[in-house]
């Protein structure tokens, strides 16, 4: 790394998954000593120091809070299973609201929720789909009341029997067009990048000021042998950035934009050398699209 | 396997693919001697033995062909690479009107087409789709002229940087439509299964005549390592056969069904306990929702 790396770009989130391996405080921390101005927190490191301590730590390090991940994984059959997935996505909304609360202005009360998997055995695709509609449909008005946006991260086909049955930006339009003017939509480049119906639902989803969050990172190939860590930093792989920022943005997004990228190699590599590499793609390849 | 294995459905087709390292001649006497009627075709094998001893062979094994895989690969930029790509594909055609006669009576002149993948360090995915479109567009009149339907493949989206940039159904349809009436679409279950919109774009599909194929497979979890092999007998992993029969049938789609699987596991098997399995599969899985 050089010396004196240029600041990342002030709309930049580091989103916590990209170093995995960190605790809340020392992704804070690496953050903001790489210069970033906005964090992308996750639920695990949040819980393992307590939501308290968490507010604290989250104020203490001047960053704003561009979302909190992630809920959701709601497919399950009625019972009790499904009944404590909806109370914990209760309090990740809870947790949401206080952690957006605690971050510095700007900060995004955004909550990623993943809609779950096929439950085992079952083949039953719409019927998942349905209870995933249901279930945010149940939480959209405690998600209203603690001022939070419930944001449907459609994933990439690859992951539709194993963990998101909401599988294009379309889809997730529709869902979200089911429940409420409230709710929001992640638009993830690896998710979304493939569909060419993308430019159309962008659009839509700008129309109706539902882009609730932005994440980039590439899609890598080879895929990983675990093809969920086939993701890169912006640049090396296939996605074209430019073209996929410029929509965005011609959606009218304006807010933050993390950097999440699920990769070994990068969990493995030091923080603060990732980001740095992170900014540094960033300016290389989303920045020049901006406004 | 027992030793009195029912006989296939009728309509059940044994995909080269599946039993991979098999030679043609030894593909086509697996299919007739476990009781199959119809065959799947790949142009390497037939290359190996050469299209006049292919046909002879396909003749004599008094089966169906039910079509020959693949050709395409239209997405290099203007330029000599494309222009062999172009030959190639006219002498698939060729190929497939020859086998196809040499088939017995039902055979299908359908050639199988995969759009390609993005080529070497280009992202630009919208011009590589134009280029797949005007290449069909190219060959479409040498495919008419022929009698062989030209059948479009979308492919799942796993594959859209590597191996296909046509990546669902109804983008599938769109260029079929774009480009003529005869153009047909391939509806391959591992492709296709996750796509909300396959209800709407298969009704569509029938209602324009253009269901060339329809061949089965599974998703399975976890994915293989070389995702492209996480394929299995139907019934062993995630997709509703069910549903995605009736859709078809109700389509109005008559013909051969393949079975085409993709798996290190399978391919190293016995060749007629593969062809038995799929057999059985087929009849638990597919043959209960045909009319």
């Amino acid at each position: 790394m050089s010396a004196h790396p240029r600041p990342p770009h002030q709309r930049l989130s580091l989103n916590q998954a990209t170093i995995k391996y960190a605790s809340l405080a020392e992704a804070l921390d690496v953050a903001r000593a790489a210069g970033y101005a906005s964090f992308g927190a996750w639920r695990e490191p949040v819980a393992e120091v307590g939501l308290a301590r968490a507010v604290e730590l989250v104020t203490a390090s001047g960053l704003r809070l561009s979302s909190l991940c992630r809920a959701g994984f709601f497919t399950a059959p009625p019972g009790a299973a499904r009944q404590a997935v909806l109370d914990d996505n209760r309090r990740a909304i809870d947790e949401t609201a206080a952690l957006a609360a605690a971050g510095a202005p700007g900060s995004r009360a955004v909550l990623v929720l993943v809609a779950g998997g096929l439950p085992e055995g079952d083949r039953d695709l719409v019927g998942a789909r349905s209870r995933a509609a249901e279930a945010i449909a149940e939480l959209a008005p405690v998600a209203r009341a603690a001022g939070v946006t419930l944001a449907i991260e459609p994933m990439h086909p690859i992951f539709a029997a194993d963990r998101g049955v909401v599988s294009t930006l379309g889809q997730a339009l529709d869902l979200a067009e089911l429940v409420g003017p409230e709710i929001g939509v992640v638009v993830d480049t690896y998710h979304v990048w493939w569909d060419p119906q993308l430019p159309a639902q962008l659009a839509r989803a700008g129309a109706s000021g539902r882009i609730a969050s932005f994440q980039v990172c590439d899609w890598m190939t080879p895929l990983s042998a675990d093809s969920l860590l086939s993701r890169g930093y912006m640049g090396d792989g296939h996605i074209d950035f430019a073209a996929i920022t410029r929509m965005v943005t011609d959606a009218g997004y304006d807010g933050d934009i993390e950097v999440e990228i699920f990769r070994q190699e990068i969990w493995d590599a030091p923080y603060a050398e990732v980001a740095a590499r992170a900014a540094a793609a960033f300016e290389a390849t989303v920045a020049p699209s901006l406004p």
